[in-house]
């Protein structure tokens, strides 16, 4: 197993404490002892998201969550807005598409966070629009969207805005009750450190009243049947055990910090990672750069690829750019349990990586 | 954490070199390191679902797959035959409900197998049947089916075959290709000794060549995204890592101990287990008992609640009845890790509890 030092927008590194408490020995779910520990934690799950919802944990990728947020709230034929300035951006149009509800797209260029008025332009441009899906972070471009801003506009609106905050949350500020967000979909391998396996779905009440009209199937991730049995401290299908028991670590740990200083030291730290990137004469991908994951330019001249892999060679994972971005970027995470110490390492690597493709700044 | 010994029809103990090789530092699954294991994993999955074809991993828990095997064949409307002996053959008709595809049910008194003439005389009476679906082992009454007989049918009409071998595999005998199984659906918390959160679908050509007609909306656990992305040994969306690392060692011991000698050795604890229970003046609950699980009658004048709680508070924990038989039997697993000594400490725990409650042999 490798002594890599991970700094890819997910999964993160794992806290040894969490590794620890989930290497016990397994326990059964239907048990006094899990209930309480998945209480604890669907609790606990509430404050990161800032929501007085409750918010359904699934046994899944962050995918099947995206899928739960359209196939649970729309039916078929039903117009979406969809912003599509990434790769998860797209997702959301292909769900769409498989459920044959109508995307409305608006496509901006990678690297750009949306202009809210173009949402808004949108709705006047399109009757019966049902609901809005978009990133809190597009982590395909390292990009922050303004999700306050546009929450405000779908407020006033008969449609849901439904937010995938999977690599955002914990590191960008969110605020679902308070900016008025619907749904919002999370994952477990990013800022939560944890790895994959776990994601969720909060949802306002607003959303609950398009689930009574949906008419698109699911089962798996049904909502009613989730929320039924969550407010019985109980999952309708066999919950994914020891990563509910690191998740309840996991928050703990993160409680115990407080959740806004562990946001606020992820803020600190995409700040001091973006300010070294720039002296070191590099260029930041992003228009609108998330707190999550920063995505820098390759520079001219050297081979995006090979830069990654001389940084993996080196004991460093980041991650590459994805589709058009294949290349063209490296992307450095900050979320989850990555330290400034981590940081500093990742940007040695960086530097003499560089050099020894023959980078000259 | 508690250091109960766990004879529960999932999740089942974990053996520490699992938990060992789970813990280590997680890796980035889009890596030729993560690649490797996958590929090793898939291939050897192919050994215990005994078959030729690809062996599909999701995210998800046993139910997740179980609705792929709906979702990827059938389309709105198309009729299938469910065997419901229990709750997880009830299962497959909810699914079906949910999709719109119109189950034709064989209810069987739980407890019960299927009579395979009972199959044959529901095609003969129906027209146009797409599918038939049943469990291999009805985890709730502890039953195993004969799903070589009933294969010989449905192999002879153009439908096909679906088995959820989820309890089942790696105890009860299951023969995919030699069988013509169709689809074979699994989980990672029974026989593989691993947490939950993997579920598998093995899929046949036949049945690959109902995919194409489904009409059937599915993302997440779309087969045809999934097998592209298995055949460049990758997932289509983020893979739960840990869980697939820990099965690949899970699948390599027992590969060690010999797929067949594996099975052998569950069979036999299966039948040492019954002449025990028998032995104590105890009643099986099944006409036709699996290896994988043992549903004990409860004794006429014990409380079956309170007899799962007080082998509990033992040390012990076995599963209760469902549905229907809440209280009527208690259900002990012997499938994965779980060895003939642990068998034996149940057995001891359970005839303590038995005179604890005033059961008299």
């Amino acid at each position: 197993m490798s002594k890599q030092l991970l700094l890819t927008p997910g999964p993160t590194p794992i806290p040894e404490d969490i590794q620890k408490i989930m290497s016990k020995p397994i326990i059964h779910h239907r048990t006094p002892q899990f209930k309480e520990i998945f209480a604890e934690s669907s609790a606990m799950l509430k404050k990161i998201f800032k929501t007085e919802q409750g918010v359904i944990t699934f046994a899944s990728s962050g995918t099947g969550a995206m899928e739960a947020s359209v196939a649970n709230v729309l039916s078929k034929s039903d117009k979406a807005i969809v912003v599509r300035g990434g790769k998860f951006g797209e997702r959301f149009t292909e769900i769409c598409k498989a459920y044959g509800v109508e995307a409305i797209n608006i496509d901006i260029e990678w690297g750009q966070a949306p202009d809210p008025a173009d949402i808004k332009r949108a709705f006047e441009a399109n009757e019966g629009i049902k609901a809005v899906y978009l990133n809190l972070c597009e982590t395909s471009t390292a990009t922050v969207y303004d999700i306050k801003k546009i929450a405000a506009i779908v407020k006033e609106t008969d449609a849901i805005l439904v937010v995938d905050v999977i690599s955002g949350l914990g590191s960008d500020e969110f605020k679902m009750d308070e900016w008025s967000v619907d749904i919002a979909v999370g994952g477990s391998q990013k800022g939560l450190m944890l790895p994959p396996g776990l994601a969720f779905c909060a949802i306002s009440q607003k959303a609950w009243g398009m689930v009574d009209k949906s008419t698109l199937p699911k089962f798996y991730f049904d909502f009613k049947q989730a929320k039924k049995m969550l407010d019985k401290n109980d999952t309708p299908w066999t919950p994914a055990i020891t990563l509910v028991i690191g998740l309840k670590k996991s928050l703990s740990l993160m409680a115990e910090a407080g959740f806004d200083n562990f946001i606020n030291t992820h803020k600190k730290n995409a700040e001091y990672l973006r300010k070294e990137i720039k002296q070191m004469g590099l260029g930041l991908f992003s228009k609108s750069p998330s707190d999550a994951v920063t995505a820098v330019k390759v520079p001219d001249g050297i081979d995006g690829l090979e830069l990654v892999k001389t940084i993996k060679a080196n004991g460093v994972t980041v991650a590459g750019g994805q589709a058009a971005l294949k290349g063209k970027i490296i992307r450095i995470a900050h979320m989850g349990s990555i330290t400034r110490k981590d940081l500093d390492r990742g940007l040695t690597v960086i530097k003499d990586a560089l050099k020894t493709l023959g980078y000259k700044n």
